[in-house]
């Protein structure tokens, strides 16, 4: 993973060059604050490798990595509004820090800031980035009323909460890799499985998510093992039981998603009541089967068997916490 | 105004059949609520109407102008949020009709929606054209940062406030009118000086609100007069007061401003202050300075007498609540 720091790095010394707090500094603080408040970069990173893995000019791909960044922390800064969130990164959210309006405001600018970065490239190149971005951040609202919608509702098939999934986190993965091919100037079909590779792996990835925050290890996950069942979150875990189990399961299930209880009898119950009916393995399988769609659409690039055995690497390094 | 009439007929059917409610309803229905409620469309008919001017086809400045009015309805509803508006336009605001949330996500969505707009240009023009509405939408965002600003600072000075209304109203006139001449495929030259034209005829119709919120006529005006003072808005009035007034008006005028007083009595002293201070002659040379400045520019436009005619016209129609 020497790479990957050594593209951070990279990334994070041109970010620090172009984000200046500018005036009015009440406008353009919290927009730098999100920023320093650190994360794993692991959006820009992929469109700076990409690029250089299709022997594009790595230093081309900063602005388009710098895009992606910026919008990744305005939707942060407006999903942490609409989900009342105190904390961020370890750190207090751009609305707690300021209030409510400066995070509207603010993400607002962030929003139109990313979009800017585009404009260091000619016209054709701009127009197809510009394009493919603003498919993707409307795909990433579109996923985050998905997600809202899906709270108030009971009937949310595995179908739908893919399709949720993959607009609100894999689009932004799967369009940071692209950008790098598009800007390595690479054709058209080839930057299309780049991103269908990013769109699978952002999808095992994320329902590895909901894997690990039931049955993960406390020590390595970095989050409460449970706080999803604490929170009554509809993951791929409780909508597959629901499909799966039988009635008196389903009841006992649905009855524990109605209530506020946050006991760790609440995650204990829920835990074995997914267990019993091999929720575990089902997930995994279902992981197993992204990623391996994922690494088949790498066989098919026209890249060196070097440089398919990296982006190879790098899946099973983002994908390591299951094993 | 017939012309006005048939733009605005024209972009209304554009409109109307570009912006259909697709799914996730909940994210889509608000967007097409807000546009549905009305508005002048007057950045929007604009955009047509320049374009028009300036011999280009009319129906290719369609896309531009609903990027503009969506831009413009999106700003509505977010600044709508931040100033906790319950109505607009005589209709309920979208966070009050749905809530806080689906306003910031529905918002967004309309920010993206209109940058998408400009898809339908080719590459050389598409970039010309999203440049322009990336640089106007962060100063449409600096200038409602320093309108928040403003309202808890008492050392404004006319020249920040002439930027404020500057960055938050004039400059989407400005670049909806420079969007036609682009469209158009005038040089650049001309293209600024449209701009230069919209910009301050922007200044002076805001100028003008300010006036007529105090000195106009309340059966022609069309919102309470006095508001501005009921609700201590530091316009252009009260900081031209403050500048030119003795200490005791000076320090009444603050002892007002300092309180919640929503009385018929506070309306009438401070528009006497106002008065005897010559606020009104002053604000209406002001308002000259800024409408001669738009019609000097006109003057040096390489376009017909017929056509500056027109566009004068305008220019005093939009002016005529003065007089």
């Amino acid at each position: 993973m020497d790479v990957i720091n050594a593209y951070k790095e990279e990334f994070l010394t041109y970010l620090n060059k172009k984000i200046v707090v500018k005036e009015p500094a009440n406008l353009y603080n919290p927009i730098h604050y999100i920023l320093q408040i650190g994360g794993k970069r692991l959006r820009p990173v992929l469109t700076i490798m990409i690029c250089d893995l299709f022997d594009g000019n790595s230093k081309k791909a900063y602005d388009a990595a710098l895009a992606i960044e910026l919008f990744h922390n305005f939707t942060l800064i407006h999903d942490d509004i609409m989900d009342s969130a105190p904390i961020r990164r370890g750190k207090v959210t751009v609305h707690e820090k300021w209030d409510v309006n400066t995070g509207i405001l603010s993400g607002d600018a962030m929003m139109i800031l990313a979009s800017q970065c585009f404009e260091n490239y000619n016209p054709k190149l701009f127009k197809k980035l510009v394009k493919l971005f603003n498919k993707t951040a409307l795909e990433v609202c579109e996923g985050q009323q998905l997600d809202i919608d899906f709270e108030t509702r009971n009937n949310v098939s595995i179908a739908e909460y893919i399709k949720m999934i993959t607009y609100k986190t894999s689009v932004l993965v799967a369009a940071a890799m692209k950008m790098g091919a598009i800007i390595a100037g690479v054709k058209k079909q080839e930057a299309d499985k780049i991103y269908e590779f990013g769109l699978n792996l952002g999808i095992a990835f994320q329902l590895q998510d909901d894997f690990l925050d039931t049955f993960g290890d406390a020590s390595t996950f970095g989050k409460q093992i449970g706080g999803d069942i604490i929170e009554n979150k509809k993951t791929f875990l409780y909508l597959k039981a629901l499909e799966v189990c039988n009635k008196m399961d389903s009841e006992k299930l649905i009855g524990f998603y109605n209530t506020e209880n946050k006991s760790e009898t609440k995650i204990q119950e829920v835990t074995d009541l997914f267990t019993r009916n091999k929720i575990s393995e089902i997930t995994k399988t279902e992981i197993e089967k992204y990623t391996n769609k994922a690494f088949a659409i790498l066989t098919e690039l026209y890249i060196s068997e070097d440089k398919k055995e990296l982006l190879k690497n790098f899946g099973l390094g983002l994908m390591k916490r299951t094993i």
